[in-house]
This record gives C-alpha cells, sequence and structure tokens, in this order.
C-alpha cells in the first residue's frame, strides 16, 4: 500500500489515517481563482506533509458516485450512495454536515480518498490494506488540481473541525477517579457509589473550546523542540484570574480574587458525534405542532454515531474548581480554555488498533455488571499511547512527564454516548465527548499534575533542573498520541502544543 | 399611550412590553407572495392578539434609519445608526443577530416599533411613556402591508428565540438554596461556604431546550383551561427513563433502570446575552495565526449584555440526580428537557419594573460583601410575580401551587454574566443563563414540587381532591410571569403550560 504522494515514514499522516479537519489557506496563490477565497475554512484530509482540500476534490468530481460497502465481497461496490451531495457538505466552513450522515457515507468517502491516493503505478500488493482498495488516478494524473488542492502543512492554518453544539466532559478512568477519591475522600471511599455503575459525567462550555494551531508537520521530538522554541503557531491559554479561598484549609474564611495560582492541564481524548440526530417526532395527535423530542440511543446505534477522535487538554484552575465545585460540579475553574487537536482520526482508522481496556471484562473483577442498557458486545477501547511532556520557556529541554494509554477507560465511548441520551438528550453531529483525564496504575502514568504531584505534595523533575507542583507561567504543555500500526510505527494525531502564560 | 392596533387589558403585548420571538404562519394565506415562506421562521414581535413579521417590516423599508438615543434631550434623534441591516437581521430563524447588536440598537428597533403601533390620531397625551415616541402612521396606513405582516396569535406557531450556543444554570435564590440545604444537609450546613461569595452556577445542555408552544392568545383562567382541556399547542414532556438507586436510602445497594418516579418541574427566569462577545486577540507577535480569547467582562459592560428575559421551567428528575449528581453536578436528571416561554420581554420592558431584591443589600444582614469584580452599583432585581399551576388530566380545574416573585433573587442577571466570565468564558449573542429556582419565605412561594412537598413528607393539595408530592403523568405545569404596570394591570410573559406525560 503505496501513495504517489509522499508520505515521510514517521508521518501522522500515513494512508492507515485520512483524519479530516478544517483548514484555510492564506498564503497560497494557487486558489485565487477558486470559489472560495484562501482564506475561507474548508474541510479537508491530511497525507503526508499535505492538507488536501476536499472542496476542489468535490468541485471536480472525484468524490461523485460514491460506492456503498456492504457486508459481503460479492456485493462490495455494487451500490451508489444517493443524497449526497460532496460539493456542498465539503465547501461547508465545519465537518458538522459531513458528520451528520450515516456511518456508511463516512466509511464510503475514506475509501475514495485512499483510492485517490494509492499508486495506481506501484506494483506493491495491497495486503496492507483491510478492504481492497483500487487505485483511482484522477487526482495523480491531474497536475493542475494538485496545486490547487494540495498545501503544504507547514503553511496551513488550523480551524474546529466543527461547530461545538455541546461539549460534555467524562470521568471514565477508573485509575483517574480512584486517584481523587483517595487524595480528597482517603483510600477507603475512593470510588462514589455510583462510578462503577454509570459514566459519571459533566456539561462543559463549548464556547471555550479551541483549536490547537500546532503545525502537525513538526512531527520529531527535534522539530517540535525548534517549532516550540521559535514559539510559531502555538495557541496560548492564560493563567485566569477568579476566586480562591483565603485559607486553602478553611472554606468558612471565604475568598479573594486573584491568579490561579495551581494551574494544570488534563489529558484527554474526544469524540465527536456523527450520524443523525436522536429524536423522533411526537406522537400527541392533540397537537397542530410538532415537536422532535430526544430518545435514547441504543448501545449497537451508539457504534456507528461515533464520527472520530481528537486529543484534548482539559485545562483546570485547581484552587478555582476546590472553592466552586460544590455542590453543582465544575464551572470558571474550567470554562476558560479547553484545547483538541484539529485533526479528527475516524473510528474507522483507529478500528485495527481495538483492545481490551485495561480493566478486562466489567463484572469480571468483581465490579457490578452494568445495567441492560449499557451493555456493550464490542466492549473495549484502542491501543492508543499518550503521552505529556513541558518545556519551559528557560530552556529547549522537553521533558515526558507522563505516558498513558487510551485502554484506561473503564467506560467505552459507545457506553458514555448511550447513557449520555437514557433520559432522552437530543445529540447532535458535532457535539463533543471527552473521556476525562486518562491516568494508568503507576505514578508516570498520571494524566494530570494535580495526581502526577500528588495534591503538590511532591515535586516533578523536569530535565532543565526546574521542578514542577503545578504549570508555571510560559511552560508549552506537548500532548500526542501514537499507535503501532501494521504499516510500521505512525503516529496518527498531531501534536497538542499549547503555551501557558501569565498574564 | 394608545395603539392604533387593539391591545386587550388584560393581553400579555401592550404598547410597554413590545417583545421579541421567533414564530411561523403555516396556515397563513396571505404570505406566498412574499420573500419567505410562510413555514419559514422569522423574527417577529407581538402586539395585542397579534404576532407582527418584523422581516416584512423591515422589507418594507420601516425599520430604516433607526435614530440612536442619547442622554441628553437636546441630541436625541440626531444621530442615525449605520451598519444596521434591518432586511438581513430579520430575515433569520433566529435572534441571534439581532441579539447581537449593541444595546441602543435593540432600543432604538423597539422605540421605532412604539411609533410604528402609536396611534397617530389620538389626542391622548404620551405621559404614560418615558421617551416621548412620535407616531410614525406608516404601517397604520399601509392596509395591504398590514394583512401580510399582522398575524393572530391563535394560529401562531412558535420557536425557539435563538439558537443557544451555551446554557448555564444558576443556583440564585437564597431561599431555594437553604431549603435544599436544610433537607439534604440540616439546618446548620444549609447553605454551603460558596454560595455567599459568588453566583453558583453550571452548565447545562443546550440541545435540549424546548420552546413552549402554548398560545399567548390564551390570556384569562378560563381561556387557559379551555386550551389545556382541548390539548391544542402544548409541548409535552416526557416521563425520563433512567439510573435510579435500588435502595433510596442506602446508595452501597447501587442501582436499576426504570422510570422516574419523583418528577419535578423548577420554577425559572432566564436571560438572553447580547451585544459582542467578550473575546480580544491574542497580543503574542510570534504568532502567525491569531486566536480570540475571552477576557472577563466588567459589571458596567455585563448591564449592556442582558438582551431580555424567559419564563423556564427546569424539569428535573430527583430520583435520577440524587445517585448521579455527585461529584460532578446534575446530567441526565436535566438533560431531558427545558422549556422556555418563546416571546423573549426585553431588558427595556423590564426597566421600569426595577426593585431591591428581598435581600436588600448585600452585605447588609451581616452576609459578606461582593468581592470588587462582583459589585453591582445597580444591584436589584425586577418585581415581577411569577405563579405554578398543575391541572391534572382528569379534571380541568387549576390550582395554584405556588407564587413567587423575580425579586427572590440574592445574585443579580448582572453578577451572574461577571461571575460566568470572571476566568475568560466567551459569552456569545444567544446564551441563556438561568436563575436557579425562585423561592419565596413561606411555604406557598416554594418553586419546586421537592420544596413544596418538603421531600415528599407533606401532599400538595389540588381542586380537585387529588394530592401531589411530585408529578403525575398527564399533569400541566402552568407557569406565569406578570408584573403591575403603570398603565394597568398587564401580563408580559405568555403563559408555559407544558403536559407532562408517561411513556
Ligand atoms: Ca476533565
Ligand atoms: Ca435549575
Ligand atoms: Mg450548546
Ligand atoms: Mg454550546
Ligand atoms: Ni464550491
Amino acid at each position: 500500500m503505496k501513495s504517489w504522494i509522499e508520505v515521510p515514514t514517521d508521518s501522522d499522516f500515513s494512508l492507515a489515517n485520512v483524519p479530516f479537519g478544517v483548514c484555510s489557506f492564506p498564503s497560497s496563490s494557487t486558489l485565487s481563482s477558486t470559489t472560495l477565497a484562501p482564506c475561507t475554512p474548508r474541510c479537508c484530509t491530511a497525507i503526508g506533509n499535505h492538507a488536501i482540500d476536499l472542496h476542489l476534490l468535490a468541485e471536480a468530481g472525484l468524490l461523485d458516485n460514491l460506492l456503498m460497502t456492504t457486508e459481503s465481497d460479492e456485493s462490495r461496490c455494487s451500490e451508489i450512495i444517493t443524497n449526497f451531495h460532496p460539493r456542498i457538505i465539503f465547501s461547508q466552513p465545519t465537518l458538522n454536515e459531513f458528520m451528520s450522515c450515516e456511518k456508511h457515507v463516512w466509511v464510503a468517502v475514506r475509501n475514495r480518498l485512499l483510492s485517490l491516493f494509492l499508486d495506481s503505478s506501484s506494483s506493491s500488493s495491497n495486503n496492507d490494506i483491510q478492504i481492497a482498495i483500487q487505485a483511482d488516478n484522477r487526482l495523480q494524473q491531474n497536475s493542475a488540481l494538485q496545486s490547487q488542492c494540495m498545501h503544504p502543512l507547514s503553511t496551513t492554518l488550523y480551524h474546529l473541525p466543527a461547530s461545538i453544539g455541546d461539549y460534555t466532559d467524562f470521568y471514565s478512568s477508573r485509575e483517574h477517579a480512584t486517584n481523587v477519591g483517595i487524595m480528597f475522600r482517603g483510600r477507603d471511599n475512593a470510588l462514589q457509589p455510583n462510578w462503577l455503575h454509570l459514566p459519571v459525567g459533566y456539561h462543559g462550555r463549548s464556547s471555550s473550546v479551541y483549536p490547537s494551531l500546532a503545525s502537525s508537520a513538526t512531527t520529531s521530538e527535534n522539530d517540535c523542540e525548534r517549532n516550540l522554541v521559535g514559539g510559531e503557531k502555538m495557541s496560548t491559554v492564560r493563567r485566569p484570574c477568579g476566586q480562591l479561598q483565603v485559607d486553602p484549609l478553611d472554606p468558612a474564611k471565604g475568598s479573594i480574587y486573584g491568579p490561579c495560582k495551581l494551574m494544570d492541564f488534563e489529558l484527554e481524548v474526544a469524540f465527536f458525534v456523527g450520524g443523525p440526530t436522536n429524536t423522533d417526532y411526537e406522537q400527541d395527535h392533540n397537537q397542530q405542532q410538532q415537536q422532535p423530542r430526544g430518545r435514547p440511543l441504543t448501545l449497537s446505534e451508539a457504534q456507528d454515531r461515533i464520527f472520530g477522535y481528537v486529543l484534548m487538554n482539559d485545562w483546570s484552575a485547581r484552587d478555582i474548581q476546590k472553592w466552586e465545585y460544590v455542590p453543582l460540579g465544575p464551572f470558571t475553574s474550567k470554562n476558560f480554555a479547553t484545547t483538541i487537536s484539529t485533526w479528527v482520526v475516524t473510528s474507522m482508522a483507529l478500528e485495527p488498533f481495538r483492545c481490551e481496556t485495561s480493566a478486562g471484562v466489567q463484572g469480571g473483577g468483581g465490579e457490578p455488571t452494568p445495567l441492560e442498557y449499557l451493555k456493550d458486545p464490542n466492549y473495549g477501547s484502542y491501543d492508543v499511547n499518550l503521552s505529556v511532556s513541558i518545556q519551559p520557556s528557560s530552556t529547549s529541554a522537553i521533558t515526558q512527564i507522563c505516558t498513558s494509554n487510551l485502554k484506561h477507560m473503564y467506560w467505552s465511548s459507545a457506553q458514555q454516548l448511550v447513557h449520555h441520551s437514557v433520559t432522552g438528550c437530543p445529540m447532535n453531529a458535532g457535539d463533543l465527548l471527552a473521556s476525562g483525564t486518562i491516568s494508568g496504575k503507576d505514578q508516570h502514568n498520571f494524566g494530570s499534575m494535580l495526581e502526577l504531584s500528588w495534591k503538590g505534595s511532591r515535586e516533578v523533575k523536569l530535565e532543565s533542573g526546574e521542578v514542577r507542583k503545578f504549570l508555571k507561567d510560559g511552560d508549552a504543555v506537548i500532548m500526542k498520541g501514537g499507535v503501532k500500526g501494521r504499516v510500521g510505527a505512525c503516529r496518527i494525531w498531531t501534536m497538542l502544543c499549547t503555551n501557558f502564560a501569565g498574564y
């Protein structure tokens, strides 16, 4: 499986990935003759070191007549998908319309892109790809179109992949919930009574979800370093001010206004909801006007409504959180910024990396078995290595302070989605559902400074000789996600680099 | 102050109101020749028994050349507002674009509408209106336009006034927070330590905010009754299923799946955010791409960013809530439905009813004085009477079970908005911020069944002879809001009637 487009061996964007995102190309000179202005965000994919403008592929007819992939090999490719309008869908400034399509459309678009990227002249066997995709040489042979639709990632600007109607943050890593529980309630009452029965979550603030501006072309540690030192295209999150307890040990003494002193990150992975909204019309015959109402999703429905995943940093002001969160949950301590990576890695791309969660079987270790509506026949997660590194402003040395893995999730994405809708909440394409901090068993697997410094009681050492309990102004926080693919090692997520700054 | 349009004395929509909403008119025969199809939602106002199509007023040029109202009487009406495009703004299917304008635009549109509705031939003095508005007879004299843009409320269909980017629910009635605290933690620890220092709130789910379909033409109790019995145009909320404790007294026994047994309403008032978003661009000169970031609003800014108010029923499944809400707050117990009234009563219309809150002066009763950023020089609320009635399906008798008042708010709307943005959360036009349950001191002033039945320990008697602790299937919940205006009594909110049904 080889592309005619150059794909460096350590690229985030091999043929195994084919992510979706929203980009603009203000510095492009080749876009001046096309329908959308260069600075207009449009839907894209990425391969090797290039972003590919899907709007222009669609305009050129290369995304027409998509074929439905069915279960049987015989009937595969026999049916053309109707009611899919790529020229309209991919000229949108967000992926919401594409996400709202049924899963078979996502699969068909992905397969067509693979066809267009495959080298038609290459004699290499296709043993490496799951579905035997035939090369489609229409882009390979059209250099004029190539020059318009292919853009170096180094000059690509990133936008939010979707207009996020609602954003929810779960709390689904057992190790994280246990760590927090031990710190605040002691070892005997670490997990709350409800935790093993349902995926605990809360509504977040969608207006403060920001895209990471990090250039995905900088794939090696060295490149990243240069990039960080150069300071180019890094999104910046500023230390917030808010209400803090006068005395951290005694809430009865009231609060002061001031800058957060306990700034933290949370290593998370979030997914975008796709497919049609789970609504029905009321059957009440007395009504003149019928309103759509949410209905609970089943688990098998939910599996086809997970469009794809991003890395997420859920910035957290721990001292503000501590004072405000009783009894209704985190509020201003979280709603100033949440950063996500901008290339959405599809569930199709992640499927080969499906694995058992580190919990094994729910109920297998004496935990309660999930209630019927939460039983997931495909219970599991993905084997995606995650890491967090810090680069202080004083140095070019980057220290990896945490390694974790997406498999450390007790509740699966499908279970989260089903539970979210259990009472009838409408789940819309473009909604973002986050994992919660993903921590593993050992100390170096903890996904937040709160846990790494164990509530500020121990120091995390950096290569520069500095130490951290929480974040300092000027720290760059670098999150990465990677898989070991069948086609060699590949990282499938762009890095999430964010600079943290004081006021 | 008299309109040439008939305004019944008990109408919600006198010249003192002039609300904004989004309506459609599928049964209209006069709209066939206009640009928007009759079933297309568009921006409207209401006067008397009519909805007025603002899109058609704008198309006819009647909203052009709006005048800026300035402080001094001399310079008033001297300046024409530029960069306001009523044809575009009022042909939108939501009020978001209008809400995003500066407050002086809202005032100018309201004043123009008053001019158009004033009877130019009436000799009555204008002593009753605050600003001496001159009648503008262009609508009064244009019967062709009248027949197109005026629609009986009885055939008007209602939509959400705005696309709600984010919805937040506060907890700002001291009496309500105290009641809940006494029930769950005892009288000595009723208020949490943070409650008097900041407006406690949490992020809600915007996808499940629904418009009330109740016809606002039914203004008298009798009309309402007929309407309810007829069952026309009532939105229906269904009893949700979810996770409940096996043993309500012992969470350690785990949970079952089943229908909520403790269904409740919450009497609330919510406001829509207006004006420009509180964002700045990062000044970091190293960045190629600049991202807008939220910045804290000041209290004086916040006062001009409150567009207007609606009634709200925050449906609550108490048994689901009890099991799930620790430690991150309510989730599936609230995210199945939140109903709002559809006519937005502007802050301009409410201004004459400004009053002290029932708390008097913050700090005056020994409470902490608010931190500097929360000090509200205009601290207060509005004197708006609120009520909740129930009509069981078995009877036509309606029982008023609660009377309350918007003045029972300890934290003002401006304080809520400022605190929401204190760490830098972007607040967008169309965001909805709710008061929390508004309870008064006495038992009949409690704004939820949880409080009225004191956690199910006492029965609420209905006129039919039935009793309630929580809601039963078939109960219609009717919320009303009214003010005593200078021009006689007038109710300024349409009723919020919702039918509650089983599965
Ligand atoms: Ca989190
Ligand atoms: Ca509430
Ligand atoms: Mg939302
Ligand atoms: Mg939102
Ligand atoms: Ni186009």
